[in-house]
């Protein structure tokens, strides 16, 4: 049957499918995997993005709230996401001619609308939930492809947090015999994966450091009044004088104290965050603002390094930076200023990263499920145990 | 591995859980199978009802609407009803002193809160959709085992209206060289199953004829002033003269010309309905509307049989008629004498009927995915070809 084929193989390819939280569109990439589990060679053979028009993109924002979706919206939004995503994995091997009966099997992670790993109060059980939308049966019936999905539902039953579940791809990637190494990828939230030299999975500890770019954006974004994005470089953050009462405040927030894993959802520190604090405090400037979020992201990072990572028997050479903050040279000198005996390297300089890393990394869970291999590290999750990921819908043969 | 494990035994024993629209409650099913496909061997072990508190089924109730229910109603309450679901299974395997170490799968159909089998139109793509809640990681996390969910989604992606799956399992249990059979249920709506005599699945034909039961008790809630719920017997009917001109334009509707496969919801012919009809129609009388209301439900059984079942090719010998209406005995009547060569019996005579049905139906469904084989009926569902149902989430063992 179909399972055992693919498992038989010495070779597997692997399309990923991703639609990232800020709803700008789809990842979708070919990987090839030699072998699963932490002696998997992985390489990533093409990737593509499908960004969406606005109106989708505003459209699955709204959905994403707390009320303002029903059950057909999201049926049906569910259903066209569906069509979508075999539309774009059909569009990727074409684009990149590579033939779609190559193809062993899909990753569908699909689009995020809720996520809520804290347990909620019901009669008997408390709960945990997730949901992506981006119908598997809609995929499978296209592409006649096997399709495995729900990634994160598992990990959350198992009483992990469903993520960071990026920490085992970044394992497999980075573990090496001799060098420690601290993956830090500061996107609108930072988080961080310390890969000690020599260790087993059970070793990598992962967690959300607190802000990434959000803030610094939100700062810059206002004080603009729209025109400008985000601090390019680090430049006005530099030009600025740090708030220091408010940035002890700011440094005191509980989620800094919680011992890892621990994640954070990207309201927590985000523009309503931000909204309230330049609503607290009249008179803020526009450098300053911006200096006081960026010290508030450095700070937070290099806490998060000290206090949870560099621990005495546990040895680490380089911190390896990706995401948009790698770029702003007011985070990078703090970074080599305070770790002098760290190496700070660009992630730009290894495979599978960036943009197709989503993609890729739910290509490599799909290649774990399918080879009956958990695909969960509760040490970055907070699992009870180590659990097979996902769901698999049946492509146009017996699975 | 575990699913070709389960494939090769000679019996597998399988779970169904299932919540009915209504959402009173949830039933599970321990049912044993021999074989797979059109010969199944099909033995129901125990079957048990887990009523929901009051609460619980009106937040369902409500949960169901266009709009009332977010993302996040509907992931958490998802998460909660896997739970209680997993705990049914277990109470069921308890109760009836079945070891769950004995059960190989469980068949999850969960909740439904969302069913729309006719397209809707989205850029580029028009599309279909259904939602069951109760998520499966959960219960296979919790349980230990393979579980096969959201049966209708792949039937609706391949163009079909996801509904009746029914009529697989009828042609199962009913199929027969010698006698044609017609399976009517009147429940809420009412449906037919035409199995005809040394028939193949594919000649199966299965539709809603109409209403049900739904128009005789609102008005006999209407009228009695929510006194009562239904007509006991068909009584009430007896005493009534019908309003022809009513009854003529209520058999007008387009939905009686449409050729099956078709299927209604339970709002066409609902409460809203009546509720219309008694406004556009003053001075309307109990006895009469309530034969009336009896006359449209008998009148749209008989003339669906008729017009679609009954044909020159194809001989019937039994109408086995099951649901709340087989004890109207005003529609008994009428269908034993209009139907005078064909033997009129009670479904009560023949297993897996009643409450059971359902949870028993997605144990049936999960066998045939499990064994490989297609579970839809393209000549009931509507769908352009027959195709493998649901996803499987593994249990503890790898798929």
């Amino acid at each position: 049957m179909m399972l055992q084929k693919i498992r038989d193989k010495a070779e597997r390819v692997i399309l990923g499918l991703n639609s990232g939280t800020s709803a700008d569109g789809m990842d979708a990439a070919l990987v090839k995997f030699r072998g699963a589990g932490i002696e998997s060679e992985i390489e990533l053979i093409c990737h593509e993005t499908f960004p969406y028009p606005d109106s989708l993109r505003l459209r699955l924002l709204k959905d994403m709230g707390p009320s303002s979706a029903g059950a057909a919206e999201l049926c049906l939004i569910s259903s066209y996401l569906g069509e979508l995503f075999a539309f774009s994995a059909k569009s990727l091997c074409k684009k990149n001619s590579f033939p779609l009966e190559d193809v062993d099997a899909i990753a569908l992670h699909g689009q995020t609308i809720y996520h809520h790993p804290v347990p909620f109060a019901f009669p008997g059980f408390p709960v945990t939930g997730t949901v992506q939308i981006g119908n598997p049966a809609l995929v499978a019936e296209r592409t006649g492809k096997i399709v495995v999905s729900d990634f994160r539902s598992r990990d959350m039953a198992a009483g992990g947090q469903g993520a960071p579940l990026v920490s085992y791809l970044d394992y497999v990637l980075f573990n090496n015999r001799a060098r420690g190494r601290i993956l830090l990828n500061i996107g609108g939230v930072a988080n961080v994966t310390g890969v000690p030299a020599g260790a087993t999975p059970d070793k990598v500890i992962a967690f959300d450091t607190g802000p990434g770019n959000a803030l610094i954006d939100a700062a810059i974004s206002h004080f603009s009044e729209g025109k400008k994005s985000f601090d390019e470089g680090g430049i006005l953050a530099r030009q600025g004088k740090v708030y220091d009462d408010l940035l002890g405040a700011l440094v005191r927030h509980p989620y800094f104290q919680k011992q890892p894993p621990k994640s954070l959802d990207k309201e927590t520190f985000g523009k309503a965050f931000f909204a309230k604090l330049i609503k607290d405090n009249p008179g803020l400037t526009s450098a300053n603002t911006v200096a006081t979020m960026t010290q508030f992201t450095i700070r937070t990072i290099e806490m998060g390094i000290m206090e949870f990572l560099l621990q005495k028997d546990i040895s680490y050479e380089e911190i390896i930076v990706s995401g948009g903050g790698a770029k702003n040279e007011t985070i990078i000198d703090s970074l080599r200023k305070n770790f002098p005996r760290l190496s700070l390297n660009s992630a730009d300089d290894y495979p599978i990263m960036g943009r197709a890393k989503e993609a890729a990394l739910y290509a490599f869970l799909a290649n774990e499920t399918i080879m009956g291999n958990p695909g969960n590290l509760p040490s970055a999750t907070g699992a009870k145990n180590p659990v097979i990921l996902g769901s698999i819908t049946p492509g146009t043969a017996a699975l």
